[in-house]
């Protein structure tokens, strides 16, 4: 876990620099509304990766198929940033770490010259970057700990309300891909339950993912801090200590499979190397398996990235995804729609 | 976590005590068969106990009522020993461990001449004891660690289809609750999502979970060891150290709840001070709120047992529970059945 915890820590440091150096600029009022179309998948155009899926579906749950599975078995994850919503130029958990050290400012005047709040407040992103992961840690303590999930989570809806993204000028959460709601939609009418496997923080999801995607609390598995009980004004509370307990990230995503999901799944998708390990130990189970990375090729409607990006970076995935059996999609060339709030009106 | 940790490791010491020095006699094969009765609660005698669970459904249920409790929000929580099946005179998971020692002995020469292996392996049971938390968590690795959770769910599955319960000779999965496999089916028929927050292992639990509660994997809340991702012989698995992770008893129940529920339930039914947290956080929630404690009061039908028992002891549970207006089950007077073996033949 430990190497795994590093190397997340090293994307996030990347992060950082850019998220400190791009500015939030607020604009249009945009609701992301999480259709679900029929027929399946009608935003995804006729092609090899949308027969993939369908074909898949719909031999695992046909009892007369040598590939059906029981209801009890179809279980299927889904990495949250780049898979169901947008992750450039910086992950969205970032934007909001920003913003939240700003918005507490004036509530912690020592952050004006204790690092890395100070650095943070200047604009300096470089000089945050620099202190690495201590630093990080300390932005995810002071802006996630000292409250209940339920307080933290409301912090979060709130933000998600008048954040808007520095390039679309969407809420974050109307940046979620249509096309994905899409295949949750389909996967859950077929008796697939969807679970989001992310590497970001368990609470972060939670905030909105009942309401965008349709999925309960109990089936987003993410990192997590330590949370700490306290009944000693008989008021019971759980707090969040702010302290990263497990990243859910690499060998972290089949590591939080088997602890909480407790099964490994039927069909991953997943976008970024972060995602490998789980494709892998998903699709080398017995029985019928789908693998799915989503590929970033929409430089027009979105961001085209794979290989060279620090956010989202897919080399290894792309490499051995026709050996493995794995579903590459096109996300310019299969998908005709990008985002949920665009289609929705 | 530390302090319950450390809790936990006390009362697991002195249930090695009982469970080194008990054989465990086979004897007749007995099914455990998780019934649903209707209608519902039918193992239940009318009385304040049934009366309170039923109306308690009824409210939150009915959209006309101000205590609706929308879908959504309908989780409730039970623990395992104690509350859905028999914890006398051992935890079943400690029989289970026993067994396992002395299943792997040939193995394992050099555990004649280790402790704490060469203790147990003598039957000194007060010798395992008296080595502590140290012991038991070499004992926890021994058995539980170096494989998969299927793996180790297999083995646990072959030792429940052949181990008996020294006193009444069935199966240890056929001496779950009949009553409460009727409040199970009961809340799931009115919407409500059943999870186990249980002490014991997740993946023991998990190995009968659906079977014998219909209870899926991922519903299942327990003690952890740390898993590890391997993938070295292009066979990836994820394995069991043995390590233990996080030990969910007592002030660990909220947290396992927050952590892997993410929302604090409506309902919870424990029989111990390991559940007060559990019921005290529960219930300490706005609006409709229902804790339960099963009091073990039926020494004829099953054991009597609470203040001064070292397994299951409920002292502060029965002192406050009529100020915080929590259920107390009366076993021997609310139930017309106890296990669902005997009931459902």
């Amino acid at each position: 876990m430990q190497r795994a915890r590093a190397a997340a820590f090293g994307c996030l440091s990347a992060a950082v620099l850019i998220a400190v150096s791009t500015g939030c600029a607020t604009a249009r009022d945009v609701r992301a509304v999480a259709r679900s179309s029929e027929p399946a998948l009608a935003s995804w155009r006729e092609g090899a990766s949308r027969d993939a899926i369908v074909d898949f579906v719909a031999r695992t749950t046909d009892p007369a198929s040598p590939d059906f599975v029981p209801e009890a078995e179809r279980i299927a994850v889904f990495d949250n940033d780049g898979t169901l919503w947008a992750e450039q130029p910086m992950y969205v958990q970032l934007a909001f770490i920003v913003d939240r050290v700003k918005a507490l400012r004036a509530q912690h005047p020592e952050w004006e010259s204790t690092e890395p709040f100070a650095s943070l407040l200047r604009g300096d992103a470089k000089a945050v970057a620099a202190q690495g992961e201590h630093a990080l840690a300390a932005l995810v303590a002071a802006t996630h700990g000292g409250m209940t999930d339920e307080e933290f989570r409301t912090v979060v809806r709130e933000w998600l309300a008048t954040a808007r993204h520095p390039k679309t000028g969407l809420r974050y959460d109307a940046m979620v891909y249509q096309p994905m709601l899409e295949v949750l939609a389909h996967l859950r009418a077929n008796g697939y339950r969807t679970f989001i496997v992310s590497g970001g923080g368990v609470d972060f999801v939670r905030a909105f993912a009942g309401e965008v995607y349709g999925i309960p609390t109990d089936q987003v598995v993410g990192s997590t801090a330590r949370y700490r009980y306290e009944s000693n004004d008989g008021v019971p509370r759980v707090v969040k200590t702010g302290e990263i307990d497990f990243v859910d990230d690499k060998e972290g995503k089949p590591v939080g499979i088997a602890s909480r999901i407790g099964m490994r799944p039927r069909i991953a998708f997943g976008n970024s190397d972060g995602d490998f390990a789980m494709l892998e130990w998903t699709t080398a189970g017995g029985g019928a398996r789908l693998g799915v990375l989503v590929h970033h090729t929409d430089g027009v409607r979105e961001w085209a990235y794979d290989r060279a990006s620090h956010i989202g970076k897919l080399a290894r995935g792309l490499d051995e995804a026709p050996a493995r059996g794995w579903v590459v999609v096109d996300m310019a060339r299969d998908w005709t729609a990008i985002y949920a709030a665009s289609s929705a009106r």
